[in-house]
């Protein structure tokens, strides 16, 4: 299995707090050590890191941990490998574009004997479940939606995807386009909005505490995901299972 | 402008010397400081670090310049922005799939009232001349081959199009598929094989000598390609106007 993280917020916000800890659990603190990776919506543009080497101690996460990429929507994935080799083309997030947009997947579950078919507008370059169910999203909100269709009509299709997909097995996923993060939960999945007044906050997977009211402005909002509550002392809330859930400037917009 | 690097190589090779001069041109000895980027493949997958600060003195571009990442298929770029905003989403190399491939595309130049309508296979997410260029080259390829086609006759059609675009202006470009590395020029491309028997080279930007002689394998075969030549000892070829190379394992097998 995998750990996913992602972040989605109304002013652009780093991450380095939470991706402290986060990548601590790709060979420290927890045995997803088959690469990681992560994207970082700048306002259309899309940059990912990735790294078939575990996290914890990779160079390139140690960037990634100290250069404060500010960003309203952020994925990021921390590998266990059960379907598909540790391979760079099997390591999450993956990216595409559609309707003029980048949108970036991630995945944590196990799909089984998930083998669909593809019409061509989207196919998977490597041999993971995940690349498949993200390849086929898209193909089916294509075909759906020739043009652009708001967040909610894609959410309400995205229901109907990712309910048929969760038949095949364990199915919690993030998708981003940039502007809204869609997140979808069959097992195990957590949020927590941090929001005035801040608070400091506590590490689970290192000793780092930050203190939210000294950095943040009063209007700053910030919705951060994870598989697993990432702090100590904050009140994590588990997602209702089988539900996309859409967070748009640091809030769910959906429910 | 912009610059051009490109490296098509046998073995997997890192790009560190080639880089390091290169990246200097991006606001020290040249002045392509309005963002930078660099995609590797590896195997089947590809990761690219792309920035829209200047590539001499970025954080990232150390990591680069540092971090020896073996592949045989490299394009960066070096920007100065002609036509589309310093964004994320202006920041070449562009990446998008086709026949469950990533291809990643580059472009040097600047074409004039070129706006290609599109079918909606590739659509651009930024704003430059050469993201356009790079979608109709993909869709214009998708239409001539369902199914993906020899190197062959990628470069055959390739040669099609990339005559038509150049009716527009300026178009030297890095085109690959992770397999062969296709290039073309209207106006300035250089290349140079390194092969046995290796010498030294002397980097242009920096005061940076290497001895390939003493690293290499005698059966190693490096194409390196730039807008302009990186080393001041080694003879560099200028490249045929207006004819699509392609390089594979470190050589041009098209001609």
């Amino acid at each position: 299995m995998c750990q996913l993280l992602g972040m989605n917020c109304n002013v652009p916000t780093d991450i380095c707090f939470s991706f402290k800890g986060f990548c601590e659990r790709g060979g420290t603190t927890d045995e997803h050590k088959d690469g990681w990776g992560i994207a970082f919506f700048e306002d259309k543009g899309c940059r990912s890191f990735l790294d078939p080497s575990p996290s914890a101690g990779s160079a390139i996460s140690s960037l990634v941990k100290n250069y404060p990429i500010k960003s309203c929507n952020v994925i990021s994935h921390i590998r266990k490998a059960t379907l598909g080799e540790v391979t760079l083309e099997n390591t999450h997030p993956f990216t595409r574009e559609l309707w003029g947009q980048y949108w970036v997947f991630a995945h944590n579950g196990d799909l089984k004997s998930f083998h669909p078919s593809f019409q061509g507008s989207y196919l998977p370059v490597g041999s993971t479940d995940s690349e498949q169910a993200f390849c086929l999203i898209l193909e089916r909100l294509k075909q759906s939606f020739p043009e652009r269709p708001t967040p909610q009509e894609v959410a309400g299709e995205l229901q109907r995807i990712a309910d048929d997909i969760a038949t095949y097995g364990i199915f919690n996923f993030l998708l981003s386009d940039g502007i809204c993060m869609f997140a979808y939960c069959t097992t195990t999945l957590s949020y927590l909005v941090r929001q005035y007044p801040f608070s400091k906050a506590q590490l689970k997977d290192r000793d780092i505490e930050l203190d939210f009211s000294k950095i943040a402005g009063h209007a700053d909002r910030v919705a951060v995901i994870a598989t697993e509550p990432l702090t100590t002392n904050e009140a994590w809330i588990a997602f209702p299972k089988e539900q996309v859930l859409v967070f748009k400037d640091g809030v769910v917009v959906n429910t």
